[in-house]
């Protein structure tokens, strides 16, 4: 491709209304520009990229054994109506009327046509399993699409649905989705991370994402330095080592006035806030006598909301205390509650509960405790998990210890069970002659939103630096004034021929620009690498090869640069 | 590709509802199930095809130097306003409104959202000539979907939009189109048709259609047997080679009673209806006096509406006065009008116009006249084209005579001019810095049409017969009871995996089902080539290949499968 016969459609200033960084590089890129909120058109160079990651997604799949298939973007309401998901759903869902007056949907997700599919086409056990995928166009109505297209309304997914007899079939295919989705990652050539995730409001017990690691990520990934463990903190395990030492010091109340935060209350006492617990008060679960429960976490921990509204005494969702109902329920303010003669059941994390001599509010205002121990000075209390994980815990798989880093969630497997099976009366004849519900996994993978994540993980302050299976070209001719020079356009001239012929993606900038242009568009855009040529090199019929992720530069003859950039 | 792991979906039953042939064998070789009117999910063989066909469009398009993107499903309103065809489109056009009450539309063309990028993006004539296309789901909310994916309301489409600053640009690129238009054709195998159409409301001069030929065509097609002329009945130029030869009758009046059509009166008088011409009375333009003028045709040729309403005489859209507008300016009835003593002013065909000795309507009730001749017996009158072609007609080129076939639409280009570029404001600056309105070109082809169309020209009573080039397996594998003799199993299996491992896109019927079934199920889905796997030929170490459009059998050895299926 010449660049004079392309839309290059590079710009240099950074768009004022883009706040990350993938979002910024697409437009410089001219990757994208955007239609409406959250709406893109796909410029050349940036469906360039769009559809190679379609195709390793494509290719995965089709390996994996899944099917494509092609479902309408439009779909009947009646559908919804069945699965229950026309109430469920909120305005995220697009509910559209057409000239009849006939209620539809622009898809987000396509559980309900593929389930009724199945349905009238899948009769007997012998067509089981089946896993059916597409990569398509969807809607999502989302209140305030942001950051680009890593989160727009219209965007292509790749989703794919599996059917089954038993919950061992549904495994197994799970799992051989689970190595697709590593293979795809691989192949792209990005960090990433399989995470076990709360499967949410869709139903079913297990579930993954798949995030690709980048500190502009909106999650936050625990993960095993030795193993393959990682998960969402908010779902991570605390493992607790310690056991709680002898007591060392007496129970002492001390006046520490208008301290209330760890942090004030460790100033005050110099003190560590390892040191210390808090206790916060929530709603009790129907369970428990009282109408409050204490959570109790170390000082330098955090509640983990997920965690302890799983526990049996915690209402959920998960509802703190007022100010008001606190004093009401134990007689002192908030920053001064503690677990010595607590009125309200106490559930204290692992960590906690390994505390010594430790520091905490002696439920009266202004003031703590120091000195405090659990067995020595408190009652009843259940020990439990309810923090989240800190880098350097152990990680529960037992191997290693957890580093977090944040995480972009690209992909998202599910096992759903029998959730739209059953409600669209989805199954089949079994051996015997019965009739029985399937059971069903679907895997998504946000196509578009790969794009942005890649750039999130590869780029450096002059643009994005591709890996090379999602490039959208191999390499560029950069030709140094090759409007004075009829030699450098000459060879400049061959070598297109010459790599074009060899089914090599190559990008000529053949446009009348000074090199410094030429430069720091085609860093911005990310090719991975760059063939210089310039008079000085042709004096020795050589031209220069430019690495854009290591910057490195070397010079090779022109009759070896077919073979070299095949090499990489 | 494995039938047990596979979704065959064929059907024996032609499904009630289909109309035409491809809508049957779509559904019944498991291609396409309707979701809701107009709206279809592609099932795997269907979407083998549809992707193929996408590859050649895609492929040519690339060849001919236009450069994919891909532009939202949904556009937003103001476009359409901006370009006018908020008001103009009709009820097709889907309107639909997000979760903040703004209008958006669900796309069924692109010009406004390309032409408000390419304002955007293109400053100078140096971008310039630029062809963006993109292959991507359209709506369009037909109010009777009918036909199967021939007349649906979602459906995919090729749609590229050019760029120019000159006509004389627009139509080189216009030329590039047609040529590629003529290759993706070619390359899918069909007979096609491009062929000269009324651009309509679209506006712009130049337009071609490219029709598939196929009996089951809505479209009436007038072609040269010695040229590459084609084009819809509707435009065709009628050619008159006669002069009109010198009179041998005299005008005579006679009784033909309650004889008012040409068959009447031609079966009264025992005359051919090429020698009488019928007279059709229509709302006259501004520019005659009168409220009516008369366009008179041969007895066995049809007017041509289109041809009538261009000329200046009639008012357009062509209305035919009524019964008693006719007798009021006649003073006889529909039945019994002609050119002599006419009160309104005439425009005769030419082939009319080369009649003598003709039978015409005497404009009063119950009377025609013999041996009228125009010379001698009409009055003033104006000689135009207004009749539609016939088969046998001289081709207006030059070259050959007119033959008339049926087609499907499938693809259509056309000169836009400015008509979009003006409305949005799309220009550039010139080489002299003037600022300039760019002329638009837009070149559409129906993918998913394209689907049915090859059924409809390909196909015979066992089913599909595709184009090897869009065939959605390339050859199957049908062994015969497979189940019971091992050596069958083995061997169908050994030319599975070696067919596979040469890329060649291979199905292999592995279900436990009698030959018969298999037979039928894979002439209905209509691959090209089948390997049929027997006890008896493997006697003798071979296999039978079968050609599915020549039904030619072919005893080979098995291990000259893989070259000879390579070879076609």
């Amino acid at each position: 491709m010449r660049t004079s016969q392309y839309l290059l459609a590079t710009q240099k200033e950074v768009p004022s209304d883009a706040e990350v960084i993938s979002h910024q590089l697409m437009l410089r890129a001219g990757m994208v520009r955007k239609v409406a909120a959250g709406m893109y058109n796909w410029l050349p160079t940036g469906l360039r990229v769009l559809n190679k990651v379609a195709h390793i997604v494509r290719d995965e799949m089709n390996k994996a054994g899944a099917i494509e298939i092609n479902m309408p973007v439009v779909q009947p309401a009646d559908l919804w109506q069945e699965s229950g998901r026309w109430e469920e759903y909120g305005p995220e869902l697009l509910r559209i009327k057409d000239r009849h007056d006939r209620d539809f949907v622009l898809g987000p997700t396509h559980e309900e046509v593929v389930t009724a599919l199945v349905s009238n086409e899948v009769n007997s056990y012998k067509q089981l399993p089946l896993n059916l995928y597409q990569i398509q166009t969807k809607f999502r109505d989302e209140v305030r699409p942001r950051f680009g297209i890593m989160r727009g309304r219209e965007f292509i997914m790749k989703d794919a649905y599996s059917f089954h007899l038993s919950n061992e079939c549904l495994d197994s295919t799970y799992q051989l989705m689970h190595k697709a989705y590593c293979n795809i990652f691989e192949r792209i050539g990005l960090e990433y991370r399989p995470v076990i995730a709360d499967s949410g409001s869709i139903g079913g017990a297990v579930s993954h994402e798949f995030h690709v690691l980048a500190e502009s990520g909106e999650d936050d990934i625990a993960f095993s330095n030795q193993s393959d463990y990682a998960a969402n903190v908010e779902l991570a395990e605390a493992i607790t080592l310690e056991t709680s030492p002898e007591a060392t010091q007496d129970l002492q109340s001390v006046d520490t006035g208008s301290a209330s935060t760890i942090q004030e209350v460790c100033e005050l006492l110099s003190i560590e806030p390892a040191k210390t617990v808090k206790t916060l008060l929530v709603k009790a679960s129907d369970e428990v006598a009282t109408d409050l429960v204490a959570l109790i976490v170390r000082g330098d921990h955090s509640l983990n909301d997920i965690k302890a509204s799983k526990h049996a005494w915690v209402a959920s969702p998960l509802e703190f205390a007022n100010a008001d109902e606190v004093v009401t329920a134990t007689g002192a303010s908030i920053g001064c509650l503690g677990p010595v003669q607590a009125r309200v059941p106490l559930i204290v994390d692992a960590s906690a509960a390994a505390c010594a001599d430790f520091v905490c509010g002696a439920n009266q205002n202004n003031t703590h405790y120091t000195g405090a121990n659990w067995q020595r000075d408190v009652g009843e209390f259940e020990i439990a998990d309810i923090r989240e994980v800190v880098a350097g815990d152990p990680s529960p798989c037992g191997k290693g210890n957890l580093e977090i880093r944040k995480g972009i969630e690209v992909g998202h497997i599910f096992q759903l069970g029998d959730k739209y099976s059953k409600a669209m009366n989805c199954g089949v004849l079994t051996e015997t002659g019965k009739h029985e519900v399937l059971q069903m996994g679907c895997y998504g993978i946000g196509v578009t939103r790969i794009v942005a994540a890649a750039i999130e993980q590869n780029h450096d302050k002059f643009g994005i630096i591709w890996p090379d299976a999602i490039a959208p070209f191999k390499v560029v001719i950069i030709p140094m004034n090759m409007h004075k020079s009829h030699r450098v356009k000459e060879v400049a001239e061959s070598l297109y021929s010459a790599l074009s012929d060899a089914n090599i993606e190559v990008l000529f900038d053949d446009r009348k620009e000074r090199p410094g242009v030429m430069f720091a568009d085609m860093e911005l855009i990310g090719v991975p690498y760059s063939i210089v040529v310039g008079e000085r090199n042709l004096d020795n019929q050589q031209v220069e090869i430019k690495n854009r992720r290591s910057n490195e530069k070397t010079v090779i003859a022109i009759d070896e640069v077919v073979d070299t950039i095949k090499s990489y």
